[in-house]
Parts: structure tokens; C-alpha cells; sequence
């Protein structure tokens, strides 16, 4: 995957700022410029698409003092010439057979620094590492990491509207029938649910029941969901180009005391980590608050994951609300708040919603009930 | 994507002597190991494709001396003790917030030589890079560019069967109606297809009409297909785990002499690629054969891509058929024999089989007509 080209959010002086951005930030951050790989930085940067990340090179050079240059196989610069961004740069096409890391070593300081997407393709790093052997290299969420990170007003929209349509795909998987059918049918219903309120790409659609739901990756499987079972429901994908992913835990039936206990628990940490959302407060102390109640609870050590990540044009990126990250929440940044509990071999919770900081706090981009839903 | 893993073709034993395999050849090649991100190689080697790739370290560590040991996150490792491969080595997982790169450097020889999938992240290698100064790094396929190129009798029995069912869903589109109808239709048609005859994944479903098909890179689009256009149908995905890619063109209604005469040159340069193929010849020498019938009848600066790619657990693989190449044919190897001609802003053809190579030839593992198929 390399990303989804927003419909017609943006227009070419739109990605001609951002790339400027892009190019300030890096000189501020001492760097020579950016390689930017396809995936989500150069759909960010440019609109611009390929079908494939493949080995043959495809990389936007801003170098300081450059013009934005779009190094592009000469198959693929037909549609690199489409690309919404496309009049904000110059595309470079190279031919089959030809060297592509010469080319690109031509328009870079051989003695630089560059940032380089986070994935970028080693045959790459290492040809143009092989090609300037005086350059060096950091990745991009090492170097820039706030680069996507903060959004504007028409990111926001697009944003709060996938959240709105994740809510309303939830609103309508709660009223399916669950007991009986396996979670690979309730994830069929939860895709099917996501397009339908007008996602173009699903990336997840996680229905983990019973003890499944104590694998916090498990994606789906053939298990038959019973009565008496937890699921946990985690979904999300791209809708205009920009992020979607929350989760919910329901239940079959009547929940045990333990079940609740732990469901109310985990709603308790997600309310906590959302409640210290606002600017200034390093991201570390997100997860901190949502991690202090479930640890409070004697539960610490089955909470195994940290507790968000960002989301924008893609739906799993910076900033990290984890332990050790202190890199302080800005207005306009967007993040899951997703604290868990899972208790191996039995079941596990989850809760979680797009949180957005705004000027003195965060606000939710989810917003259906986190009060466990009881489903047939 | 980071690959799909074969269904019920292959067993723990046959991933471990995969694994021996590579190992022995990387200590060939001088390599003091291999490192194997998510992708072709590591579905190859294991039978593991984890749900995504990330920034978070999945790596396949072969050092000399050492059994396989594969880097995992905490959270994914569920899954991957679950990969037909798990038995054939050791999981070390990591939980968030802890530094795999040290977990990894561990395992290696600090001032050795590696050998890192082509795919691999710059966030991953650029870590390992600082984690450990001294060693240095190769792409695989330039350091070991045969290393998933030559297919055993399992691999190219699932070869063939993927082939068929990409000749199968070949028959069955050239009934459909083309005309008056967009390219994009008739892409879903053919998608649907590959999927009733087995496919699990579709990676392209090029439907490229009239001027489109002079752009070899054209996917699909809402182009309306017209009485006298020229289409270029090139499709394929993964059947069990392997791969097909064939392309056919068409035509509605009539062809024009200058249509004909355009098509039988690109057959005539498909066969003598073909018939170039037999053990011992350099893989340059397919690209030579078939460009040099097009050249010949001069519309060698319309030919504008390589004549083929390699293909097995991906779609698009070495060994490439391009200029420069000389690494030899071997009894085993699958590429794609696809010469095309690109008259821009007025139609293009092209040919496209799979053909492996036998002990003193080539066997096409696509075999519907290579004559001009008219269409409604």
C-alpha cells in the first residue's frame, strides 16, 4: 500500500505550502533536505500516489535551495503528471536500465544530511548511501517527527468526518446478530459498513471474541462467536484520503461481574488518558494517566501495548503516546486514546477513540457509547 | 501488502530447508547473515506475512552459526507462532518501548556484512546502522539475486495452476462486452474473475483503451471503451500463495492494417523472446531477442519498458529480462516474457506470458491465443 490520494481536498498550492514546510522544517532541523519514498509523506507532500512501491525509484528531493524534484520511472510519470501536486514540482523521469541514484546524487549536497521516509526501501537507502558515501541518513518520524503531525482546518474536517463515519458503522454492527456467526462474517458486515459510509479503503476490521480478544492483534478468524462472549471490535481505514480507528468491546449476553469489572476499568483509563489531552502535556503522559488507573487496579501487567498512536493520512503514525515519548501534544494533532486489558486464554477489552487537542484540552473525533453494549 | 502465505502447500521441513538454503548461500556470498523484513522473502522463508508492515521491527535474523531467529513485536507474536514456519525457529519478541535494535544487534556479528530484503524500512536499517557502526549491508537481490528465483517442483506446480486460472479468466473476458462500456467495468469484471478461478489477491487489472493503452503504465480509468479501439489487458495476482500476470490486447470491432501490423510485430517479438529461452542464456539475451524484431521493423524507440520480470510468492521479482543483465537462465526460473509497442496518444500492444525454463528450453505457463482476439 502506498497511501490514498485525497479526492479533492486539496489543491497544488496546498501541497506547494506544505512541501515549503517541509523544507523550512528541515533546514530548521539542520538537515540538507528530505527523500521522500512513496507512502503517506509524499501522498501528504504531493498527492501523488504510485499503483506499487517497487524497486524501481520513485523519490521526491527537497533540497535546500531546490525546487521540488519528483525523481519518477518514465512508465509511471504519466501519472505522476496527474497527481494533484504535480504542478508544484518538477518530475525527473528515468528509463529501464538506466541509473536512477546518479541521478539523484546530482541534485543532493554529497556531504548532507538527509531525512528519508521511515519506509523507504533498503535497495534504495543503500544505493544512494553506495552512490554519496559522504552523505548520512535519519528516518523521517526520527528526525521530523511532527512533520504531519499537526493538522489544519481542512485535515481536521476530513478527519472528523471518517471518525463520524467509523461511529455510524458501529451504530449499525451493534444491531447484527453475533452468537453463532463467526467473526470473519461480522468483519465482512463491519468492510461492508465502512464503504458504505463512504471509506474507499478499509485497513482493519479487527472482531477478536472469547479468548481471542486477548491477542490484541488478532484479526479475525473462523472462530464462532458464543453466547457469553467478549468482542472486541476495532476498525478504521481511509475515507477522502484521511484516517478513521476506533474500537468498542461488546457482549453477548449478560456479562459476569468480572467481565463488567474489567470493561469499566478499561472505560475508566480511556477516560483518564482523553482527560490528560492538552497542549503542552508531553505525550508520555497520556499514556501515563490511562496506564496509572488500569495498574491501580492490580491489572498493569495485562495492559501490553502502549496506549495511541497518530493518525492523518494514514491511520497508524506520529506521535506515539507511549512511556518515554516527550514530545509535548500541540493543537491540531489527532491520536487514538486505546488503553486495554487482556487476560490471556479468557478475554480481553479495548476502548478507543480519535482524540483531537485543541486550545485548552482534546476533543473526540468518536463518539458512540463506551458503556458496554450488549449485542445479540 | 507484505505478502500472502501459501495455504497448505508447504511444511515446517520445507521452511527450514529454505532457511538452511539461504543461509548457506549468504556464507557463499561472503554475507555474515541475512536480515528478512515482512514481505516475499520472509513469506518465502517462513510462511510468515505479518497483517502490516510498520515501524515496528519484524525481522528474520540468519546469521552463521546461529538458528533462525525471528524478531517480533509482543503483540504480533500470537500470530506468528502460528505461521507454518514457527516450528523451524525461535521467536524473540519485544514489547513497546524496549529497543529491538539492541535485541537484534545481539544476535550479530559486529563488523559483519549482511544481507537485508530489498523492502526492508529505512527506519529499521538506519537504526541498525547506528546500533552497530561497523557492519555493513547489501540488498538481496543484488547479493543474492537468485535466492527465491529458482522454483522447485511444488513451486511450479502452484505456478501453472495460477497461470491457468489467469488463461481461464481470459476466456471468459473476451466474451464480455467492451464497448460503450469504462475501463473500469470491465477491470471488475476481470477482477471478479481472477477471483472465481482462485485467486485470493488481485494486484492489477489493467484495462487500458485506445490512447490509454500507449501509456504501459495505465491501470483503469472511467474512459468510455469505443468501436475501433485497440485495449491492453494485462492482469494478475496470487492463487495460492503464487503468482499470475499475462497480457492479451484486443480489439473492438476491425483493426486497422497499421493495428494489425503493430500486433503481429509484438507476437513476433514475443515468440522470439520465447524462443531465446533455454538454459545457460544470459537473461539479457531474452530482452535482446525480442527487441531486436521490433527494433528491426522501427519502432524500437516505441518499445519503452524491459522485456521481463521474475515472478513466484510476488508478482514482480528478479531476474529481470532487461539490457545489462547477464546473469544466466537456470532450469526452474519464471519471468515474463512481455514485449509492447506505444504509439502515444493513439494505442499500444502488448504480449505477456509466464515462462519457466526447462532443461533445454521454456515452457509457457500461459496459453491463450497470442492472435489478435476481436471483441464486442
Amino acid at each position: 500500500m502506498t497511501g490514498s490520494a485525497p479526492t479533492a481536498s486539496f489543491t497544488a498550492d496546498d501541497y506547494r505550502a506544505r512541501m515549503e514546510r517541509a523544507a523550512r522544517a528541515a533546514a530548521d532541523a539542520g538537515l540538507a533536505g528530505l527523500l521522500v519514498a512513496p507512502g503517506p509523506d509524499l501522498v501528504w507532500l504531493t498527492g501523488y500516489a504510485p499503483t506499487a512501491a517497487t524497486e524501481r525509484l520513485t523519490l521526491l528531493v527537497l533540497a535546500a535551495g531546490r525546487d521540488p524534484v519528483l525523481v519518477v520511472p518514465t512508465l509511471e510519470a504519466p501519472d505522476a503528471e496527474k497527481a494533484v501536486g504535480a504542478p508544484a514540482l518538477t518530475l525527473r523521469d528515468w528509463t529501464d536500465g538506466k541509473d536512477p541514484y546518479a541521478a539523484t546524487a546530482a541534485l543532493l549536497d554529497g556531504s548532507g544530511r538527509f531525512g528519508v521516509s521511515d519506509n523507504a526501501w533498503a535497495i534504495h537507502l543503500l544505493a544512494l548511501q553506495r552512490t554519496l558515501p559522504d552523505t548520512s541518513y535519519a528516518a523521517l518520524t526520527e528526525a521530523l517527527p511532527m512533520l504531519r503531525a499537526v493538522k489544519d482546518t481542512a485535515e481536521l474536517e476530513l478527519l472528523t468526518a471518517a471518525g463520524a463515519a467509523a461511529d455510524a458503522a458501529f451504530e449499525e454492527i451493534r444491531k447484527v446478530p453475533f452468537g453463532g456467526r463467526r467473526e470473519s462474517d461480522v468483519a465482512a458486515d463491519l468492510a461492508g459498513l465502512l464503504r458504505r459510509f463512504g471509506h474507499s479503503q478499509v485497513d482493519f476490521t479487527i472482531v477478536a471474541s472469547g479468548p481471542n480478544g486477548a491477542n490484541p492483534h488478532h484479526e479475525v478468524g473462523d472462530r464462532v462467536i458464543g453466547d457469553g462472549d467478549m468482542i472486541v471490535l476495532d476498525f478504521g481505514g481511509l475515507k477522502d484520503g484521511y484516517g478513521s480507528d476506533t474500537s468498542r468491546t461488546v457482549h453477548v449476553g449478560a456479562p459476569t461481574d468480572e467481565e463488567r469489572r474489567v470493561h469499566d476499568l478499561v472505560r475508566e483509563a480511556q477516560e483518564a488518558g482523553f482527560g490528560a489531552v492538552r497542549p503542552g502535556v508531553a505525550c508520555q503522559e497520556v499514556d501515563r494517566a490511562a496506564r496509572a488507573v488500569i495498574a491501580g487496579a492490580g491489572y498493569g501487567e495485562y495492559f501490553i501495548h502502549r496506549t495511541g498512536h497518530g493518525i492523518g493520512v494514514t491511520t497508524h503514525e506520529p506521535p506515539y503516546m507511549i512511556e518515554g515519548e516527550e514530545q509535548l501534544l500541540v493543537p491540531g494533532m489527532c491520536f487514538s486514546v486505546e488503553p486495554g486489558v487482556y487476560l490471556p486464554g479468557r478475554f480481553g477489552v479495548r476502548i478507543e477513540d480519535i482524540v483531537t487537542v485543541t486550545e485548552d484540552g482534546g476533543r473526540r473525533l468518536n463518539d458512540t457509547t463506551r458503556e458496554m453494549v450488549i449485542v445479540e
